[in-house]
């Protein structure tokens, strides 16, 4: 059950198809160059594959427990976590001004690609870390700030997000913890909250939990949700720590998978908690963090996919079987076999480039000199947020299933460690909004509610893939006619189908939202490679040929898919609501 | 975690869908009619969700133990078991003459989706034993058959297939365990064998093992295999059970589900066995067993998929969460959850369509009273089979993945029921030959060794759809356009598939298998929807507009996810090989 991290793959990506070049001309990231990420790559590899990796299906099969009010990682989970800390990887994207490494967040997609295919259940822990501190980070007061953030960019203190209770998950508006004003600046809160990741471990010296509640005055619904700061320990004035504050993990998930993360359920019994932004914002301040999530829960897909790839890869080089017609005596001379492999590696490479191209969007919208461009970068990255979430999560879910399928018999044995990856990934299509939150999000609040501008924008730049597929063609005489058709084909549908989806009213454009989604995902992802294939083809570079093949599977393979939605969307409200709700349960 | 057998569902489909009435016309059947069938389908829909149900939980929760070389069932099976051979539904499809109901194998197939979806688990040990048996009916002795199947035909006893061994899976040509003549009559089996699934257990009072092992002078590979009788206890000349046999379960695979089904390493240590059929032709009187099998695993695909489809039904009418458009308030008013639901629907109605439609072949391949029928029946059932099966559990499989996503959080948490389902669901595609060796099978024997003919039938028969369509229109008026588009397209397609598959060398005929499959069953299945929803129109049948709406958003979703392939096909080897081996590992 080893992991190597695709570095090649990933460096590839970055340099011709999601123009990190970009990123690195901005000021902020001078000092980054091929160089530099080629040896951060190499070393976040390193640290996945020696030290990740191994804890992964120990932390499976040995869940983390609840003891005396106090939750124990799974066994080895306190050495990785201290290793982590040490190596310094938690601040890699925050600002060198709050003690981060200041790389783009291209790069933090890379190196967490990898953190998360070695050990996702452990990944999560640094993930909200890193959402959390960048929430309290641009709403927190000074002094929280000055508190909090430096313990964080280290990994020293970890951070939860807690927002979901039994009666509010995809909808918070119903949220019913409560919190008093104390008079002293700080608040009393009062609530249980369920699904809280890592919401309790004994990896960290402290866990600052970010918690939405409602002030006694509030306004029903979502607008009279605030946010608040709740340690665990407090932090006396010399930074030290001192005594628990009033909440605790009183219950654990018996989940499918992911078992190495505690997925609590937190009672705030009257907890002392700071207030982070504006009373009855606390939504807009969650969502900062919540998006980026959203971003890494998409990387997530693609890492336990890639995982999953390389066991089945592996397996199918070892296990012999039947006569094959291909030049191996091993099963992966089969042509089946070998379709499963492709299959695998042309999706996730494809949904690799969505989630990269998602972190260039954000990366200038924060570092771009131009104002102009930062804002339009801001507007790609909303684009492409709920695409990169959804897109690679089930891409990743894909792949683990297809993982399972190589490995026949003992993908279903539990100790092989294919089905762990199958049980993992699922999670990743429901948190952090789940797939069909995300297909509203992006159907109502990206595409709709802009008029299609921001669509209108990307397809733009994906159609200039077209000329340079044919420069492409002309200078390296490299052959690319299914690409060709593909590339025409895909941003004809994606047009199209845009069309429908802002002409729709709002019952065809709800159900038709996640086939639209999909659509977007497939087609967007087919673009990116046939763009990386022909960057690197005239850039000469020697895995431009392979790009090139892998992008020609996908255009053969997965963006024909996108055509078979078109019909569905022009009356998804109609089909769906046609049927009587009465007799779902029968015919 | 109720269950309720969709006894509409399979009736109507039985009637309108697959033409029962050809099998209730044979003379074999002159005693079935439709209230006989609903009686059937009823009573084995109570005995599924009042008997069978309640112990799938306990079973994925408490597996099987094995203890002093004797495997002990999950809590409360041994009690189900005793109930099921009491209720008399192991002979259900056995002819009469050896002691079984004799009703058509269209029946059970509805009766066991319904077992299936109760407990899958519990559901395999049943159809192990009907497959066994029918293997001992076709080729065993008259001593071997009065011996064993009267007691196998009740349940009392049960019965196991042994055919894996670490190194013969797929191929089962390596098979190394050896039988040696015993000079009376019987053989000494040595061996070990593993994944049999209730190859142990303390539910029946036998085990009926059927071996595959290899003579002393056998030649090398499947030729050399021949087929061995071994009970686990003898039988006295009066019936009465005697001594073991020397062979027992020596472990338990630990699994990703199915955790109610003991999956056994099983040991033969000189186990007397009786040899079955001609010695080398061991593999083909498996195949008896093996192709009922097959089609049963599909009806499990469809089973548990729609067990999960009610579980997210139940969950979406009570779940409230956000504002619904739909007329309700709980989640079932989002267009987004009623599409998944759609979705799960259509295509476990169609993969449904497809089994009984494998079922019916069968039924006539054996009952018809015209030779020329029986023989085209039988070739229909043939090539029907890999569809059934590997169409089935990938449907399967995907309705439960979507049955996870309709819970949200609550369906990664394993109390709720969901989790197991998606757990359970994925052994469909592996075992009795894993899917990618089913698509090898229908491109390799059932279309391209007959130059398609079996094929053309089919297609010519689908064609017919087209005018009752048309027909359907003139006299009911209801508007079906939709399904004609579809219809039309989609049998292009698979012309045009079809045409590929016979033309193409083998590299493109074998990487090209799982595509066409996947694409026959998207364009069968959509086409039986279609079918059964015009003869239930012109038949005036109330339940026929709802099946006319499945099969109108089945002609919007799934029948265009045909077209997508047609590219890949005609150069799948080319596009899976050029891509260099050696680089599979990274870009």
């Amino acid at each position: 059950m080893s992991y190597q991290a695709p570095v090649k793959s990933m460096h590839y990506l970055l340099k011709y198809g999601v123009d990190i070049d970009t990123v690195l001309a901005c000021p902020d990231h001078s000092e980054t160059n091929h160089e530099l990420i080629g040896d951060i790559l190499e070393g976040a590899g390193s640290f996945a594959s020696d030290v990740l990796a191994p804890t992964n299906w120990t932390g499976d099969q040995n869940p983390a427990r609840l003891e005396n009010d106090q939750v124990f990682s799974s066994p080895g989970f306190k050495e990785v976590y201290a290793s982590y800390v040490e190596a310094g990887w938690q601040g890699i994207a925050m600002p060198e001004s709050a003690g981060g490494m200041g790389l783009p967040q291209s790069i933090a997609v890379a190196t967490n690609e990898s953190f998360y295919a070695a050990n996702m259940a452990f990944g999560l822990c640094p993930m909200l870390t890193a959402s959390a501190m960048k929430a309290i980070e641009a709403h927190a007061s000074d002094e929280l700030r000055a508190t909090y953030i430096p313990k964080m960019v280290t990994g020293e203190w970890s951070g939860a997000m807690n927002l979901t209770e039994p009666q509010a998950g995809s909808d918070l508006g119903p949220v019913r913890t409560k919190a008093v004003d104390n008079g002293d600046g700080t608040y009393a809160i009062r609530g249980q909250k369920i699904y809280i990741t890592w919401g309790d471990h004994d990896c960290a010296d402290n866990i600052v939990h970010l918690v939405l509640a409602r002030l006694p005055d509030a306004p029903e619904g979502s607008k009279g949700i605030s946010l608040f700061l709740c340690p665990k320990r407090f932090v006396n004035s010399d930074g030290s720590l001192g005594d628990l504050n009033r909440l605790k993990a009183i219950g654990l998930e018996h989940k499918l998978g992911i078992h190495g993360s505690p997925t609590c359920v937190m009672e705030f019994d009257g907890a002392t908690g700071w207030l982070i932004g504006e009373p009855g914002r606390g939504l807009n301040c969650m969502f900062t963090m919540m998006n980026e999530a959203r971003l890494f829960v998409g990387v997530q897909g693609v890492a336990i996919g890639d995982r999953a790839y390389q066991a089945a890869l592996g397996y199918a080089r070892e296990r012999v079987q039947g006569r094959t017609i291909g030049a191996q005596d091993t099963i992966i001379g089969h042509p089946d076999v070998r379709r499963m492999l492709m299959d695998m590696k042309a999706r996730l490479m494809g949904a690799r480039a969505i989630n990269m191209a998602t972190a260039v969007a954000s990366d200038l919208a924060l570092s771009h000199p131009d104002e102009d461009t930062r804002k339009a970068a801001h507007i790609r990255d909303a684009l492409l947020t709920p695409i990169a979430k959804s897109y690679g999560s089930d891409v990743g879910i894909a792949a683990t299933s297809t993982g399972v399928q190589v490995h026949g018999g003992m993908g279903f044995v539990e100790e092989t460690g294919a089905a762990q990856h199958y049980r993992d990934s699922r999670i990743a299509a429901i948190y952090e909004g789940t797939n069909g939150i995300q297909a509203l999000d992006l159907v109502g609040r990206k595409l709709r509610r802009d008029g299609g501008a921001a669509m209108s924008a990307l397809i733009a730049e994906l159609s200039e893939i077209g000329p340079l597929l044919e420069k492409t063609v002309k200078e390296t005489g490299v052959r690319l006619g299914c690409s060709r058709d593909a590339l025409k084909t895909g941003l004809a549908t994606l047009t199209a189908a845009t069309k429908i989806m802002l002409e729709a009213d709002e019952a065809n454009a709800q159900g038709g939202a996640s086939n639209y989604l999909l659509l977007c995902g497939h087609i967007i992802s087919g673009a990116l490679l046939i763009k990386a294939a022909c960057n690197g083809l005239l850039a000469g570079d020697p895995l431009a040929e392979n790009m090139q093949k892998i992008a020609w599977y996908h255009a053969l393979v997965v963006m024909p898919e996108a055509g078979a939605h078109l019909d569905f969307l022009s009356r998804a409200g109609q089909v769906l609501f046609d049927y009587p709700e009465a007799a779902l349960g029968d015919l």
